[in-house]
């Protein structure tokens, strides 16, 4: 059934020493790749760039295959940091992962069938012992892999090398015809680094909850992608799983059950896991909308509680969110921010401030009370509440993030160090940044990946299809810096892709998630251009994302598909010019 | 954190002889619910009828509940019939799954807590031991609970006996307060049975492949929806799985990969599988159109065998269709037909016919010819083709089953024992019934299960939301037999909701079927009334739909959720009157 390796030969030699600079062209491999492929493990499968996923920034690739050892050891001072050589455990298992049928067939890019030599060591240098992670952090490496088989990986800190190796591990390949492991293309030269420094997933834990193994692997996913923030939105009104030290009453009448929580046990962990994978953790404090689940542990701080029926009182039910009047409200925000400022060593604290509902205050008669004994309008009431809970964020030594409503539609007077996050849509980021502040962009027409599956409004008649399903190739060709000047697209910081609990929970978030979290990091991390300044399209993306979602479905991640096998499998004979991508409306 | 039993019981009594006729009413009910359940197991959730996923046909409970034995015994001749005591094995691990902290409380609508009597006993009576599954096999059944315990299933197949016997795993129910199961709302009256007869799932294993594992778990799942035909979808043009014993080079040079095939032994073993199942599985030979893979191993019988540029000579990559001129073809096809027929001993087998591409054969040289030579037009070749595939399989006995193109828009001369399957969109369904033609409804535009996730198409440059996404309600909603006539309605025999493999394969399908396909079964089993006349309506129907998602995530599959936790948790709070269903568009 497989195609002798003569055969294999006759057609891979058309192809000869690829680099970025030069390399085959679609046109030219249709031909023989699609007489070969259906016969079994095509000869060629010439994409102009490597498969790396997200592509690195600077590479340079041979014309050399080098055998992998049955194990790789991996050398050098950098080896020995704790956090690498943790992932180094990782990485020696999810290198050597076998597929005996894959549908992505071996990268037969190289010109040399014969592995000469035999790559048995990766050495690691890493320039500084400080693992301190935060947005600052520098994730930079070079990898070089000689074509005698000599590796060496060198970074400025751990999670440079945690990256390095990532790229390292997407080098290896299972050639399931000899039955082993090899790297084509040698030599390598790889630089590499993260066009954005804010690369994140946001995970709504509150609709659903997710078990501590079930983020654990989300978080990990994560890594692969190069993703490093993991922007927990823990509370919202459906449940409040922190279990508090000081309000404890909070999750024990506002989780789903005593079996849906998360303690300071557990955040602490998952802190530790991120950090181990380059991975921040910054935890949203959804107040003051969003809020009902508070009230049923505490309900003096809740406003329209379970009000029914709570259309006009909330977006979704239940209905209730916090009493911003009441003295007791102020106290137990404050309290909690106190808890997570601590449990969350990052600098980076998000203080929400989304979607609040003013009839909801509008008919609270405590509030209503407030307000004429102290002569104040409900916007100046909510201002007050809003920038004395950011303040007290700041006092922690916390960056202040906040959701685009807070800006843009409450009109609260935000310092100029306050991180605005858009959502709402693309249209959202130049209005944020022409007003100076930085930016986390989430465009929902492009970023939110819970949409498309109806209408996330719980009620059962949903008939529209609700806002729409963003296709891998959406998400991969927005720019955020549409209709931004220099000054503006430089006050981007990054972008999360979200992930709201209405329609999504551990039995289908694989899926939901990826490939298009793929899609989404790859333009986060490789950017728009290359140093070259050469656009990378999704035309080039595909014949990448293929494989790198094959690879995570290897490494146990239920990623959906992106086309029928048969795309797959024969990337050439679906995707090729002359289609050209339609600019995204 | 949980109520204690005293303090539900004080709800508890307001309800009081649950009965189709009289229950609790939304209204009545919202007050204590909303109240309770944000501390814990809820002490009611009165739904209008019981959690019984599809709703059985006439049903009455009682105000008792009785406690149920760590493990049931099943007797009566019935239960030694080879095909009912498999099925008592599994339902003794499906009955008896607990789950500490569920999302759907325990479902305490009975009035009495004291559990006074114990359930030990089920007792089964199967009138014939004729084991046939075909289309006309009976499936009604009666179970009878009474409020001492004692247990008797009725039946007059064996299929009906394995309908009873989901029914009734569906009544037990773990209270994990008590550590527990029950059988709540005794004495129990059921008589059951379908409204139509053909109830099923087509799916498509070429465009990517299923293991047979995967394909037994689907028609497991199917079997606990009360679903009975697995419409078997096994070709296609992106690759060729079976491994024929007359013409093994289609597989072996058609096939993804060795690794991706199905055996006559698989067959075998799938045919018995869905027997023990009461699954029917009918064969779809897709010809002569979505046939490309037939000719990478007989490259004589394909037209325009991977074309490039493909489009204008397929839907999809890569472009080939059977050539119809050939006498090979006709050879190959109905030595395969030959086969199946023996395989396959289900009485219906779909011929397709659907979505020929007729430039592919105008420029076939071959074909040209063929025409030129017998003085024929390419339709009329064409249908010459198909009434031979189609009088072939009818020389085997069987029925045979199309698609709609073959009648509606080739126009082909269709004996009136046809089956014609609908698919381009719910009107359809008018124009083949009024030319007195039977149907099976899979309307695109409700039943289309793998559509909304961007242009099924395979080039990359997709922006288009491509087909929408059929809501669970959008599903739940539309009814076959809008604007037919009495005699029309009648000729529908079933309908099935269809997997086809662009965007769906083992990764994604679960959460891709359920609970979406759970809605399809209930409309078709349960009807759209009940036998008083009372429509089913969606209102009621999520408030057992609910609990079967989360018991069918308990039993192992990874069904997506229809709303935010906290409805599942609450649902009087969520789906309330005044909230109409508007009528789908």
């Amino acid at each position: 059934m497989l195609v002798g390796l003569s055969s294999l030969l006759c057609v891979a030699v058309a192809f000869t020493g690829l680099t970025a600079a030069q390399g085959p062209d679609f046109e030219a491999a249709t031909g023989p790749v699609a007489n070969q492929v259906v016969h079994g493990i095509p000869a060629v499968n010439p994409v102009k760039e490597p498969w790396i996923w997200p592509l690195p920034q600077n590479w340079k690739r041979g014309p050399k295959t080098l055998k992998v050892g049955k194990s790789i050891k991996f050398k050098g001072s950098g080896a020995r940091l704790p956090i690498v050589s943790k992932a180094i455990k990782r990485y020696q298992s999810l290198i050597f992962k076998k597929e005996d049928w894959p549908m992505i067939p071996y990268n037969w890019t190289t010109t040399d069938s014969k592995a000469r030599n035999t790559l048995t060591t990766v050495s690691i240098e890493v320039a500084s012992k400080n693992d301190r992670l935060d947005m600052d952090t520098d994730e930079s490496y070079s990898l070089d892999i000689s074509e005698d088989g000599k590796t060496s990986l060198k970074s400025k800190t751990v999670y440079g090398a945690l990256r390095g190796l990532e790229t390292f591990s997407q080098l290896v390949q299972y050639n399931p015809e000899h039955r082993a492991f090899y790297v084509p293309n040698a030599p390598w030269k790889i630089s590499d680094y993260p066009k954005y420094k804010h690369r994140g997933i946001l995970l709504d834990t509150s609709r659903h909850y997710y078990t501590i193994a079930e983020i654990e692997k989300i978080i990990e996913s994560m890594s692969w992608n190069k993703l490093n923030v993991f922007h927990w939105h823990m509370l919202d009104s459906t449940s409040f799983p922190y279990v508090s030290k000081k309000y404890p009453q909070l999750a024990a009448k506002g989780a789903y059950s005593p079996g849906h929580v998360y303690t300071a046990k557990d955040i602490k962990h998952l802190v530790q896991f991120g950090k181990e994978r380059g991975v921040r953790l910054m935890p949203e404090m959804e107040a003051p909308g969003h809020s009902t689940a508070w009230g049923y542990g505490i309900p003096e701080i809740a406003s329209c509680l379970n009000t029914q029926p709570y259309m006009g009182y909330t977006i979704q039910p239940p209905a209730g969110q916090l009493n911003i009047a009441h003295p007791k409200t102020k106290e137990v925000v404050h309290g909690l921010i106190d808890e997570w400022a601590e449990l969350f060593p990052d600098s980076f604290f998000h203080a929400a401030g989304d979607e609040v509902i003013m009839p909801c205050w509008a008919n609270d008669t405590y509030i209503q009370k407030y307000l004429k004994d102290n002569d104040m309008t409900l916007m100046e009431l909510f201002h007050k509440f809003a920038i004395e809970m950011e303040d007290h964020v700041r006092s922690k030594g916390k960056t202040v993030m906040v959701w685009q409503e807070m800006l843009l539609e409450y009109h609260v007077d935000l310092p100029k160090d306050t991180v605005v996050q858009v959502w709402i849509g693309a249209s959202g980021v130049k209005e944020v940044t022409e007003k100076g502040y930085r930016t986390v962009v989430s465009a929902q027409d492009h970023w939110y990946l819970d949409l498309g599956f109806g209408r996330p409004r719980s009620n059962p008649w949903a008939e529209v299809q609700g806002a729409g399903f963003n296709h891998w190739n959406r998400v991969y060709s927005y720019d955020m810096r549409t209709n931004l000047t220099k000054a503006e697209a430089d006050l981007i910081i990054g972008a999360e892709a979200t992930m709201w609990g209405e329609l999504a929970d551990a039995n289908n978030i694989e899926d939901r998630l990826w490939p298009r979290a793929a899609a989404f990091a790859e333009r986060l991390w490789s950017g728009y251009e290359n140093p070259k300044g050469e656009a990378l399209t999704s035309a080039a993306a595909i014949m990448r994302l293929l494989p790198w979602r094959e690879r995570m479905v290897l490494r146990g991640i239920r990623a959906g598909p992106l086309g029928q096998g048969f795309c797959t499998r024969n990337p050439l004979d679906c995707f090729q010019p002359p289609y050209k991508p339609p600019t995204p409306k």
